[in-house]
């Protein structure tokens, strides 16, 4: 039982000086009540989480009905959460905290390339194709040929870098939102001597996240789109360089600047030229009468260090 | 999948110049997302939220595997929840959340008595008993006489308040807890024409709040015990006052300073001196040869602002 009260918005510097320190007291009773965390990791997270979670309840002057509301919300998304579907990971998208936790990880060095989410869609153990194979497995889409090269930070080729890549079809649906037995948009291939790698794909389009819970809702109430912006993901992986996880975009895609989950980052954007029917193939396949796309990403990864023979690869 | 990196435990200021734009300018796109949120209260909410969680992420330079582990809690949290167990309630209250909350919504003024958590054992509909009244229900535990007034910031008396009481039996356990039936530790009564109340409770105990689940392996992880400071609830309500939720707290606790949701505060701490058997008690009530404590508690309610006659109480 808590009765609602009014919005409160006042300015924390508003707030009188004998109310501010009984909030500031309890916050450092809480902060001490983690003194003895045997972990000293988790005592730094904790005390981080803390300061910032009763920050945020002092500036924004939280109402017991808005805190109703956020246990609601929790609850819900706990609910709706199961093996198919993760409410929570949606929620840290949507609210830029995995990009974030992923900028963290993967800092922006020299050249290297940038890595993006995850996103919930990868599958270990997708088929291998050979250079120039068809990745799609019969999902329906415009045909794109994709093609580059894996080199390290000073340009020397990276032969033999597996490369996963797997995408949704031109309705906006990966392969296992179809079934747990299909397979489909998804692959893994081998760069040749040279660093070099091509597949045939298809070319992205836009889907929505899942928008039917708790955080659809959300985005419905702040006025947000659930779309995605285009893209293919990738993997690249390499004895002694550091994994990437990442995604190409498609270059004068609308939702590139409004992506739900804040994937987009300018290096990642990719010229998509459109091909009439009829032009001819990089690799002479032959396509129906229907126009195709083409893209180059040179993916450039960066070395691990040399920790003598018992180094493997960091990730 | 997420692969795990090691912790980079590394302030803030230590973070290249180039990687803090990247971070800064993630956190400037999400904002961006809330602005056309239709709700202005909800805009400021979100946008706050979205401060602190980011400076979390950076400041602690939160890892792929650590960001997992807080996925799986909250997930842990959602699936345990239901009509009975609100695991979220619980982790609101162990982080002092609720607390801040309760401060933040019932500032301290005057002389008025100071607010603190309502707790999940809160019952619409306790039985009414009359003054001196005995509200335990045949509760086992040690008796204590429960005795105060109800008056106003100005020192007048608040004839008819209604005074609500609820509290553990020796066993640390409400009635809820036994069941959907069973009512006991609970009751109402109001103030007669002096402003005066009394009436027979328990001697309140200690008792852990529910650690079955991941708050409670939380709390394990950060060497904090699950157990409240022994306290009896308070709820007082009259027209045109302020309607006041608190406990009181029993002088020489030795968990006063541990208590688990942070709920204690220095004006609560009431002495409950133990009587010997035989000791008169103040109604002539004859006990069963044992010993009995009491207590005073004056209440001070805070009266509403008159606003005409469509004015009601505000809570």
């Amino acid at each position: 039982m808590r009765s609602p009260t009014r919005p409160q918005d006042r300015p924390a510097h508003h707030v009188p000086e004998r109310q501010r320190r009984v909030e500031h007291d309890l916050l450092q009773t809480v902060l001490a009540s983690f003194r003895d965390t045997p972990d000293p990791r988790l005592k730094v997270l904790m005390e981080s989480l803390v300061r910032h979670l009763h920050a945020f309840i002092r500036n924004v002057r939280l109402t017991e009905d808005e805190w109703q509301r956020a246990i609601d919300f929790l609850t819900a998304a706990g609910h709706i959460t199961d093996e198919r579907r993760q409410e929570f990971v949606l929620l840290s998208d949507v609210l830029g905290a995995s990009m974030q936790m992923i900028n963290v990880n993967h800092e922006a060095e020299h050249n290297a390339t940038e890595a993006t989410v995850v996103g919930p869609f990868f599958v270990e153990g997708a088929p291998e194709i050979s250079l120039g194979g068809d990745m799609t497995g019969g999902a329906p889409g415009e045909p794109c040929w994709v093609e580059g090269t894996v080199t390290d930070t000073t340009g020397n080729p990276v032969p033999g870098a597996r490369i996963d890549v797997w995408e949704a079809d031109e309705d906006g649906h990966y392969d296992v939102q179809y079934g747990p037995h299909h397979t489909a948009g998804r692959a893994h291939l081998y760069t040749d001597a040279q660093g070099r790698y091509a597949f045939w794909g298809l070319t992205p389009t836009p889907y929505p996240i899942p928008h039917d819970g708790p955080v659809g809702e959300l985005l419905a109430r702040t006025g947000r789109s659930p779309l995605r912006a285009s893209h293919l993901h990738f993997m690249a992986t390499a004895p002694r360089h550091r994994t990437v996880i990442t995604h190409i975009f498609v270059e004068g895609d609308e939702l590139l600047t409004q992506d739900a989950v804040f994937g987009v980052k300018a290096s990642l954007i990719k010229k998509f030229p459109r091909q009439e029917p009829g032009t001819p193939t990089p690799d002479g396949r032959a396509l129906p009468a229907m126009t195709w796309t083409r893209v180059r990403f040179d993916i450039v990864l960066r070395p691990t260090p040399a920790t003598g023979p018992a180094e493997k690869n960091e990730e």
